[in-house]
């Protein structure tokens, strides 16, 4: 029987853990199990069908593990004996662990709508081949419905259309598009931006049967509308994937997560950890459960994971939910909580708003101008979270209000918080967005 | 006589704090006064030399005074009876104030150079017309020797080369170029940029005399050697603009500066306010007094002035220095402490470097490979500044150290701390350079 200090279960938050875990305790055997040849990353999946080519552009390297001295093993794991501290293979190989790591991320949602099953019909599995059949699948239609206007449906909308001939609609349940994620002006933004890059788009639409016989045909609609769809993409959400855990008695909650606590330690089994998608979040403001599902949250979980292992070292103290796309060419990012989420938390809200080139002067090249909405709770001041639409910079600068977060900054410090400037980086000093949203703020919430 | 209840003096802080002051207090009569016709984005002058074009694309619109209720006066003030709240222009014009504003700004360092009189040697005025004369003589000359290689040094010079054929030397007195802004590595990759776009660098050299009857014809260097010059820019630093404050009886500190509380009050008269350049600063750091001139400090302070002229509102915590710069396109930024100034104050210092390309996976169009290094405090774990280098994101990038600066994150804040990642806008989130050189300075910290 094989054995190891550290057997890691999974794929992408997988290979974090065991990295950092290798960086703190390099004496340690790693060993990471999964089931796929090869891994994707998951936020580029989307980007395979336009702006990069092909799955086989969208793999993480498995040097990262070699390099780190981490050992692959290929294979499915189906056992856990948590007393004897064993994990079992499909092929009958046994691996003995000194600490286990959950890290089996999630799966596609699939809803029980009538005719799910038909052909040309897929859902956004983090599989090599099944993603190439979806790229072989969209050479041949003509009718593209993907269901789902969250990030995933409305960038796969907009990798789809690129360099291809096709009708593509998006069909959304709610009255925006993003609407989970975003305030309704940044909604209505991303929106008109796919809409301009020739995505049909239709909200308030739910699915109600996918037609066709062998394959679809059409997709069928509450409202009695009927959609031409020689394929349909679910972009719906993800599931969990704890089978396994539950299976060797770990105790799940919810949404069916692995329940760990801030060390990413298990509830029941001191020696297993677990993170990513499969692990339980809660949510930095308020420690409630979070359905929140990001690569940036299970990475940060990762190294959490990966370091305490052996010593309790780093705590998650929850997910401020940080994230960023691109819509035909416009980015759009959210850190925290937008000002819907926050009002339907109960939470009395002052917003200050600001525009600003993300150059200056205005002749500089290659300006965008940047949107920036702050939200700040009334009664304390204290930031809950930012929008921001523009150019590059807004994947940072959704970072910038991250790091604002984490610390309670209120609208205060930040007015004086003191941003870099550069003319071909950055807005100029005296209309720097976030800074001047913070004013707008505190001005208006002085005046009530 | 005119009468306001505020009067700012000065150029770009001016009207920022004027701004700030109109949002905060709107039914206050606010006036600038400043003597120039227009005014420069002070950050943008080296640009006017190649990418913008011409000094004409590189102005503070004042429509930004009118659009906030300002009046602006074009006047020189010569006098300011800080008794009866008079100040008096060089015309005659008298204005009463309730509050005044000093936000004079800085100019050009001139060192006593033998020969720094002579035609074709220019400093860099934040003068339209001075501006245009250098615009102008860039047209005739062949050899510009720039004399010093700090921020303004190097980008004159990237913009000097720029669509013309000419010798551009930069002549630095230290070592390195950028010396005082940068740890040496990252001087050594800016200096190898700037030499790709054809700038001849001579560092560890003084300049002993410029030389020529009437025009300059050479830089004679303390080594003894010689360069041929018809141009010389001088870019070695700048000094307050004090002078009337000094001559109206306010106490000046540090470097000629006008010594200001935390609220940007100067200590000697509770109806005067400065900001910017002209304004001491002290460092985040230790209190110290700090040389620190920057617009995004200048910028920050006016805020703060201009909210505080009737009611303190904000609080200013000192200069923790964040500025980023582009050297033949690639972009260079620090917040805060460098390894060498850090040492140089005697903290003892752990640091932690990473690199990552700036989109994910490595087939997504326009990456640039992004360095990073964290400077912590080994008694504390305090992250003591950053330096970065890579493309456009590096800007905010610096903005995003700058907020973990401002609350004393620790390593370990920073390898929690949750960055939004996405294909197009940012490093893999498994690579992502800031938490990787945060998780790298913890491991060496541990280990040493």
């Amino acid at each position: 029987m094989k054995k190891a200090d550290v057997v890691v279960l999974g794929g992408l938050s997988g290979i974090t853990a065991g990295v950092s875990c290798k960086r703190h305790y390099p004496e340690k055997k790693v060993i990471l199990i999964r089931k796929e040849d090869t891994i994707l990353i998951p936020c580029g999946i989307p980007y395979i069908y336009g702006t990069v080519g092909g799955p086989g552009n969208n793999v993480i390297p498995d040097g990262l593990l070699e390099k780190n001295g981490i050992e692959l093993i290929k294979g499915e794991a189906v056992d856990v004996d948590r007393t004897n501290k064993i994990v079992s293979l499909a092929d009958g190989e046994t691996i003995e662990y000194d600490r286990l790591v959950f890290a089996t991320g999630s799966g596609p949602l699939v809803p029980p709508i009538p005719g799910v099953d038909k052909k040309n019909v897929f859902s956004v599995k983090k599989e090599f081949d099944y993603l190439s059949d979806i790229l072989e699948a969209l050479i041949k239609v003509k009718d593209l419905v993907i269901i789902g206007g969250g990030f995933i449906g409305m960038e796969f909308a907009d990798e789809c259309r690129k360099g291809r001939d096709i009708n593509v609609t998006v069909v959304e349940a709610l009255p925006h598009c993003l609407q989970m994620a975003m305030d309704n002006e940044f909604c209505d933004e991303a929106q008109v931006k796919l809409e301009e890059a020739g995505v049909k788009i239709l909200v308030n639409e739910k699915v109600e049967a996918i037609l066709g016989n062998d394959s679809v045909t059409g997709v069928k609609l509450a409202s009695g509308n009927e959609i031409k769809a020689d394929m349909v993409i679910l972009g719906i959400g993800a599931v969990p994937n704890t089978e396994l855990a539950k299976k060797s008695g770990l105790e799940l909650g919810f949404h069916n997560t692995i329940k760990v606590d801030r060390y990413m330690q298990t509830y029941n089994d001191p020696n297993v950890y677990a993170c990513g998608d499969c692990a339980r979040k809660v949510s930095f403001f308020d420690g409630k459960p979070s359905a929140i599902m990001l690569a940036s949250v299970a990475a940060s979980e990762a190294r959490i994971a990966g370091a305490n292992l052996f010593s309790p070292i780093h705590q998650n103290h929850g997910a401020i939910s940080v994230f960023s796309t691109v819509i035909n060419g416009r980015a759009f990012g959210v850190a925290g909580m937008t000002e819907r989420i926050a009002k339907e938390k109960g939470i009395k809200v002052v917003t200050g708003m600001a525009e600003a080139p993300d150059t200056h002067p205005g002749g500089m090249p290659n300006s965008t101008l940047t949107k920036v909405k702050l939200a700040f709770a009334k009664d304390t001041g204290t930031l809950l979270g930012g929008s921001i639409s523009g150019g590059k910079p807004v994947g940072e600068m959704v970072n910038v209000l991250s790091a604002c977060i984490a610390h309670k900054m209120t609208a205060d410090d930040m007015v004086i918080f003191q941003m870099g400037t550069h003319p071909a980086l950055t807005s100029s000093p005296i209309v720097y967005p976030i800074v001047n949203a913070a004013e707008e703020a505190i001005v208006l919430s002085k005046n009530r």
